[in-house]
């Protein structure tokens, strides 16, 4: 099948893969240590993701993810075009309540940031953008879950559930309950789930089709304002950006 | 040197290559007219990549960029920590001007847009969010060339300019009078040189040593608005976005 061709790009690949929000930058030993590969193996690999633009070199001889791989990766159906035709919404919705306004997709089961607008005066958000999280904790992540197929859903509530905060909800009986009424009333509420500061309240965006393609919330500090005094906010919004997916570009 | 390795990785690469905003989805047959690799070959490297997450595969059987790439890709130093610092400052300006807000930095001789607000009722943009442009013809282009290395000048100043409008300045001689003028009031006019209708007003970003290393432009419909009341607008959001750079995070 893939003799001689799989391991090569495979390797490419897992290089890639060492990149993290935490370590954006590396040396070719550490990209070694990281990758488990002979560093001879990865001077030869980062050689030619470097000339491609895949990878950058720095002026401290570290290397980084290169603006091409950028370029490309906007390509992606789900990421880029989704999150400009979001964007203004957005942007409107931070203007108007100047605190954290996220848009969020679902990846299996967990969930990745494809926006984030930081408030002028909002909490520290915890996860970057390009950056995932688990489903079950934050007001984006409930309504994802909620609108996910049963089969995601059921995996998710029978694996263990993360706990961030003593508020982060575990039980999954309780979990199915929060999903019902995230579907009923068409909105989420995170309580502090995520960090013992923050209130986080989401609701979905639908594709022309009706399926929940993302999830727009608003990041407040805990107690700075009612969940249901957002919730219009929010939805409002998503539905202006559900509005704008089925009109033709 | 790369023996063997060189071709399977260059091949992945060729395939990640061919992907374009004008061509975001692709059959397997497509995909081999646009490499030129045999049907047998992009099958079994887009097999691959489909696995990493580098493609996903459609409901047409169509392939496209995935999005784990897009998450890759968003670790670049200098597309996306950038736009998210500088996106509140943008989106502000968005607001205010109700204008296209664009963000780009120079790649070679090419610049690269990063970052673009629509405006409610403004002109369309030519180019997309990760999309390449010629550095002589558009405001944002005019500030990036006018503040990079004298090699990079000189190779596009001696290179023949391309022209998009019966207004695009291709003469050498002119277009170097015009970068003077750039440095010296810290704003780029770009009147319909890239499109008749459009005019673009743009301004320098620059990192805690000074050293420009993005340009923002505001794109308005030619004849809205006079280039000099949009200038101090653009500016500021520039110094804006240049103070959020040298401010620890």
């Amino acid at each position: 099948m893939s003799v001689g061709t799989g391991p090569v790009l495979s390797r490419a690949l897992q290089i890639l893969d060492a990149f993290s929000s935490e370590r954006p930058a590396m040396s070719l030993s550490e990209l070694s240590r990281h990758t488990r590969l002979p560093v001879s193996t990865v001077h030869r690999m980062v050689g030619e993701l470097v000339t491609w633009g895949a990878l950058e070199r720095d002026e401290h001889g570290h290397y980084r993810i290169g603006l091409r791989l950028w370029e490309i990766g906007s390509l992606a159906t789900r990421g880029l075009p989704l999150r400009e035709r979001a964007l203004p919404f957005l942007a409107d919705l931070s203007q108007v309540t100047r605190e954290i306004v996220q848009l969020a997709v679902r990846e299996g089961t967990e969930l990745v940031f494809v926006e984030r607008i930081a408030g002028t005066d909002s909490v520290s958000p915890v996860i970057r953008v390009g950056g995932r999280c688990p489903l079950a904790a934050s007001g984006v992540g409930l309504v994802l879950l909620a609108h996910a197929p049963t089969e995601v859903q059921e995996e998710v509530l029978h694996a263990p559930i993360e706990s961030f905060t003593p508020f982060t909800v575990t039980d999954p009986r309780v979990l199915r309950r929060m999903l019902a009424d995230v579907r009923t009333s068409g909105f989420s509420i995170s309580d502090r789930q995520l960090t013992t500061d923050s209130l986080s309240v989401g609701a979905p965006v639908h594709d022309e089709r009706g399926t929940v393609v993302a999830a727009v919330s608003l990041v407040v500090r805990h107690g700075s304002a009612s969940p249901h005094a957002l919730a219009p906010l929010v939805r409002t919004s998503a539905r202006a950006i559900s509005r704008a997916l089925a009109t033709p570009e």
